[in-house]
């Protein structure tokens, strides 16, 4: 079975063609990110994840990791040298602020780079996987001292950062948090409680952990208003930048998972750490959300990249594969059996994944380039709808995202029967590992609750309405070129769909807010058919206009359009049965009390 | 985490009302079957799966099986003692003939009870799993002599049945088998070859195991037309009933795979090892398949079952887990949070569950009742008539039902948040378990094939014709009562869009056979959204006359009416988009040549 392969040209094509790169330079910020500095950077990074990180994989999956009686944690074989080369490579430092030691390099190209090294192995890539997220919140709420003694250290790899949100007993409802925060004389807090599923909790890659901690102060309101954010380092660090003692952090057991082998996940037990307040005291919950955006956008993208590494595994066995004969009269008479390729079957699954992948990889890239355009776009009013359009968007990214990577991954490994399902093959770890991303910052109905209780209201739908509008100009665009015009159509279909569906919410969620529960995940899932069906059509057109222009690989071109015309024929219909889903309202959801679903004796 | 608990009380109502195994009681097999030794059976079955089978669960899926230097396998601590149970129980005997041992009771009744043991341990069931199957070849194809020497033992459970077709190179395409078949003067033949992906293919759990073979005898037509049957036992068998040498046939490995640790999935080696014909030379596939019908019956029941574990532990998980308030207002304000049941979205995917596992619960049994019929029927009308409907069926129970009962344990798994993720509350095994089931005993695209190749087009359509006239009496009954109206409504428009998607079938199929290729996956899941519906349509109308009657236990009864409710709202509008798919044809599908599904350099 070849090694995972970065497709480099597909996120050039998207970036070129859908980010538009190359009409962003003039934009601070992206002046070094042009076409050619941005391709090598990317082959760079593709031939790192094929080279270094896909063989550590299964070994990450079947080895796992182990907490030893000491507290420590002992990684899987070749990811400290792993560890190692992608740091020293600058691989943590792309998007960083120069001022921190980082390359000031738009977070769109970042997370192009990201997709490969999640790809090629998840559990690797989620140990340095916060670091950004954590650097994000630090600099956005952290004091100078904080900023200056902590950043450069994570930026450039040395050090690493984690996200403490969860406890035993809540995870979504982070108001029940018991972790106290008691304030010491000299600024610094004790840190005492349990964090349960702390992803990279413990390790000795890098050099120190630096953990983002919620917490309560003596006296704090009850729930989510009482919350406030700590930084707490695994190594205490001194004045003048050297580490001292242990902090009273430690690693109490790891999770035996589903997947993710390869990362460690940790108890972790504070007892008496000592630790700094980031931001305002009782706004905790606001610090943490800037770092779980950026997070939720990066764990879309996980999702399609165990997606993709599912799938070309197996385009491959497929092509290689022999089994039966096409129904039209053998492909190949002179063979045993026709490969695979041959089975309409075989083709719409692989054709699924194909339109999904890159779909959505083309969503993903194209909402971090509104992340950069928050801060890098010329005019307010550009700043303001690329803030709308991606607030409104990353539950969205990161549910049907997850939600189809994870299809995508089960759909590949359909395509390899009974070899399948066995480990030699490595696709059924694609499954495992992709699993977790629907669940991970904010399972996929937290993200739908999000999307219909808080980002489409916001602004009274402001966000939702500039949606509408700029589906609306892309399928007037699409129209009046006759090869996308039917791809056009649908789209407009699945937006009419949405339109329908929002329109529904508007006349009975207020009524009754139980309708918004219940249609959230429906909801989601048109949004997601319609933003992606969105990026098809942008896609095609590009094509269209390469193909008339005679640029670009012709070959490429035509699969651009046959993939979108797949997404329109086979997927945007989709977005029909879930909203007639949702105008069921609440009502038969909520019917029954609780007894009833136990089994009758 | 409270065990396993078979649901009794749903598979009876659904005996009662659904199978109406009261009214059978005047055909001859079924006299026995009354419906207070029913229960009784039941009961005992579900008390045993649940207090023996349901606490190794876990075992074997941690410890799994090993194959020792010496080619036996050890399976996991506490599977011997259990299977000695199991046989003492004559849980083996149920349905299989009284003349060779058995208890001679519908196969109904058998495949009710089997739902139990493979939901509490399905890699425990299937080390007994396939021999009621291999009985039935035998029995219809096998000759007088290894009737009586194989078929008495394999009924007691003192030998079990495997079922011997993949090789390495080929699955699906049995046509391609290398296995040979040597004839011997005595009759016998010498077998050799490779055999893969075979469940439970050495253990020693019971004295004997009769493995049925496929190969190809000397100058055999090439293809799936040259192929036949051989019985081949693991300890050769002495004319007085005891048991000889080991024949050559030993297991080289077992897999190490995504679930079902529990059993031994064994290469087995073939070297010159003895084995006798079932049946005729070169028909054994047509054997082959009176075991595989069989079979794939199972394999939608063990979907279901799956599910349905999962399903039990989610609604324990939400009932216990209290997170976030109700929207409209907190439920319990005296408790620090709500149960997860006041969020529509958690209700959503359990109301999914519940709707899925009960229906397709029905479906199946229903199915088995037809494989009785088939038999038992009074006039040869009816015997077709069975017939008919369950070959057209049983593809769409395996596939549909495995689809369905995978993504009820992905939806369980998802209501337990992370907690779903980690190995302490067994529901990810319940995920991984489910998960080979749409692939083994042919792929669920394979199922689809047969039904759209095979089993539609059969005897000029008969048989859709039959389901859709069915459909309709049910749907004219189910309007006229009041309560059931909108469920019938709703099956009505479902049904119409199965018949749209037929008539598209027969008007472009025939001009190119890929569109059948490229319609069937969609077409299977109408049709299991269609047949399921109206076992849900049967299901209300028989709670709701028992509601007017006052028998029953109200709750129950109310239960089922909601929950076909939310099948009708929320489940079978998802036909309209899998006709739509249906209707974009194979072009799209079949348009790209494979290289332009590789990652672009």
């Amino acid at each position: 079975m070849p090694s995972y392969k970065a497709p480099v040209a597909d996120t050039m094509f998207i970036l070129n063609e859908i980010v538009g790169l190359e009409r962003l330079t003039n934009n601070p910020g992206f002046a070094s990110a042009t076409s050619d500095i941005v391709q090598a950077i990317l082959e760079e990074g593709g031939k790192f994840a094929s080279e270094v990180l896909s063989p550590l994989n299964a070994v990450g999956d079947q080895i796992g990791c182990k907490r030893n009686d000491d507290g420590t944690v002992t990684t899987p074989p070749g990811f400290q040298e792993a560890f190692d080369q992608f740091v020293a490579g600058g691989w943590t430092t792309l998007h960083a602020p120069e001022e921190y030691g980082g390359q000031g390099l738009p977070i769109v190209l970042a997370i192009a780079a990201e997709e490969y090294f999640t790809a090629s192995n998840h559990g690797f890539n989620m140990y340095h996987g916060l670091t950004g997220a954590a650097v994000s919140a630090i600099l956005a709420k952290g004091d100078d001292t904080l900023k200056q003694k902590y950043v450069p250290n994570m930026v450039s790899g040395q050090w690493c950062g984690t996200m403490n949100l969860t406890e035993p007993h809540c995870g979504t409802d982070l108001g029940l948090i018991k972790t106290r925060a008691q304030p010491q004389d000299d600024g610094s807090y004790k840190i005492t409680g349990t964090k349960i599923f702390i992803s990279a909790g413990e390790h000795s890659m890098a050099e120190n952990i630096i953990h983002l901690v919620l917490a309560k102060t003596p006296g704090a309101p009850a729930g989510s208003k009482g919350i406030s954010l700590f930084l707490v380092p695994k190594m205490m660090v001194n004045d003048d930048g050297s580490l001292g003692a242990h902090n009273a952090v430690t690693c109490g057991s790891i999770e035996h998972k589903m997947g993710i082998h390869g990362n460690a996940t940790c108890v972790m037990n504070y007892d008496d750490a000592t630790g700094w307040m980031i931001g305002e005291e009782n706004k905790g919950l606001a610090a943490m959300f800037i770092m779980m955006n950026q997070a939720r956008l990066g764990v879309g993208l996980q999702g399609l990249a165990q997606g993709e590494l599912a799938y070309q595994q197996a385009v491959h066995y497929a092509m290689d594969r022999r089994q039966g004969r096409a129904l039209t009269g053998a492909a190949e008479p002179d063979k045993p059996a026709d490969t695979l390729f041959v089975h309409p079957d075989v083709r719409r699954m692989l054709m699924e994944c194909k339109a999904l992948t890159e779909g959505l990889r083309a969503l993903v890239l194209w909402g971090a380039l509104q992340v950069d355009l928050i801060k890098y776009a010329p005019t307010e009013e550009e700043r303001q709808a690329a803030d709308d359009i991606i607030s409104l968007l990353t539950p969205v990214i990161k549910g049907y995202g997850t939600d189809k990577g994870f299809d995508v991954a089960v759909l590949a490994q359909q395509v390899f029967g009974g070899h399948g399902y066995i480990r030699e093959w490595g696709v059924e770890q694609a499954v495992r590992d992709a699993r977790i991303t629907m669940i991970y910052e904010g399972t996929n109905g937290v993200q739908a609750m999000d999307l219909v209780g808080r980002k489409l209201p916001a602004n009274g739908g402001r966000a939702v309405r500039a949606l509408f509008k700029m589906v609306a100009q892309d399928v007037a665009a699409g129209k009046a070129v006759p090869e996308t015009a039917a791809i056009a159509e649908a789209l407009e279909k699945a937006n009419q769909q949405l339109q329908a569906a929002t329109m529904w919410l508007m006349q009975n969620a207020m009524q009754n807010p139980n309708n918004a529960g219940a249609a959230a995940y429906a909801y989601m899932h048109i949004t997601g058919i319609v933003a992606t069906g969105m990026m098809w059509l942008r896609m095609a057109m590009a094509a269209q206009a390469q193909l008339n222009a005679g640029t670009g690989n012709p070959d490429y071109m035509k699969a651009k359009l046959v993939t979108a015309r797949y997404f329109a024929e086979r997927i945007m219909p989709e977005a029909g049965a879930l909203r007639r889903k949702i105008e069921g309202g609440a009502e038969v959801l909520m019917e029954l009390p609780p007894e009833a679903f136990l089994t009758a004796a």
